[in-house]
């Protein structure tokens, strides 16, 4: 990459710090939690959401930001489950910024609890840019293999919490959970793990209990 | 994006077509076929390339390049099975350029049929940078969702070949290979599409003759 290139890169990424910041703060003054979904493609984070939803309801209310480069598919497929979704498509751009986020956050409701944002499906990109978000969750499905933490090591390093997904697959792949886990605590000390199955259901109540006991923290702190 | 990021985003792709350019005559003209291969990470570029070393050899010679972003372990699993390889690990970079392909070629022995790029576990930027080859196949996992080529286009409609990866797991999945190779073929019309199992073998003849005819293609051309 040549000097301009750089040095253009850093201007963008202080820009979105400070958007980022604005973003956090309000959110905090809100009282809503924001959580920023991290992946591949084909990760399930979309699933995830639809499992999470079905956690959450009628004792917190959920709202959902969906970045993609093309198509309104995740939105509609929230908004199916009667969730509040926005669809951001960047129109080719590999990751979600702060301004995206922030021209989006107006028209979420006052009493939402939750703020689920599923970035594109990028493993490296998206690590790059804070969205204003409290808690960053990378997820790693089983079929992709438990070496990649060490080869993406920065959407690792970043995260609060790794989300092992798609493990009713475990049987049929060349997939060590524990493996995975310890390469990516390897990168990250402190990283939360769990160890999920959306479709199935396993391990989602103590996903769902994570969340709810940081949303605790998050109004404890600013009560 | 700021109008300075696209400016310097345009002049890269610039500089990196010019290099692409001269790589791709250099190949040429040393009878080499090139193939780069793009994928989310996870959905088995490298151990499609064990797979194809095994119908390939004593028949043409393989070389392969790897980009990662860090460790040396595709390398090591390709040199494993006996075929020269070089790992580039690009320390952050989301993508390889065609200036780091050229950094490689002098090594490349002059009695190689087949050049194989694995790029870095990304279906998005890669897309947007050519290295020279002859022809690009992008990979899509069976796990990953047959949701996915409208989601990420310009992968498919950059390739000349789709590769349905890990069909062994249909039968665990919602994935409708057929739905999948649909809207990949809406993106880019006469994209070839190969359905496989690299870990059991199912499609790999079929594959590796199309690679093997566009070599004799290759060779007829510069003859």
């Amino acid at each position: 990459m040549s000097t301009k290139t750089i040095l253009v890169q850093a201007d963008l990424l202080a820009t979105n710090k400070q958007a980022a910041a604005a973003i956090r703060q309000g959110l905090r003054g809100r009282g809503i939690l924001a959580v920023n979904l991290l992946s591949s493609p084909g990760s399930g984070k979309t699933t995830l959401l639809e499992a999470l939803v079905d956690r959450l309801k009628g004792r917190h209310r959920m709202a959902v930001i969906e970045g993609d480069i093309e198509t309104e598919r995740d939105a509609e497929r929230i908004r199916a489950k009667g969730i509040p979704a926005w669809q951001i498509t960047t129109g080719g751009a590999c990751h979600l910024e702060a301004r995206m986020i922030g021209k989006v956050l107006g028209d979420v409701p006052a009493d939402v609890d939750f703020l689920f944002i599923e970035n594109v499906g990028n493993l490296v990109c998206p690590a790059s840019f804070d969205l204003g978000e409290e808690l960053r969750c990378v997820l790693l499905s089983s079929p992709e293999g438990d070496d990649k933490p060490a080869k993406y090591p920065q959407a690792f390093l970043s995260a609060d919490c790794l989300i092992l997904t798609k493990t009713d697959l475990v049987p049929y792949l060349p997939f060590d959970p524990a493996k995975a886990a310890a390469e990516a605590l390897s990168i990250k000390s402190g990283l939360r793990v769990f160890t999920v199955s959306a479709l199935r259901g396993d391990g989602m109540d103590e996903l769902a209990a994570f969340f709810i006991e940081a949303l605790g923290r998050l109004r404890s702190a600013g009560a």
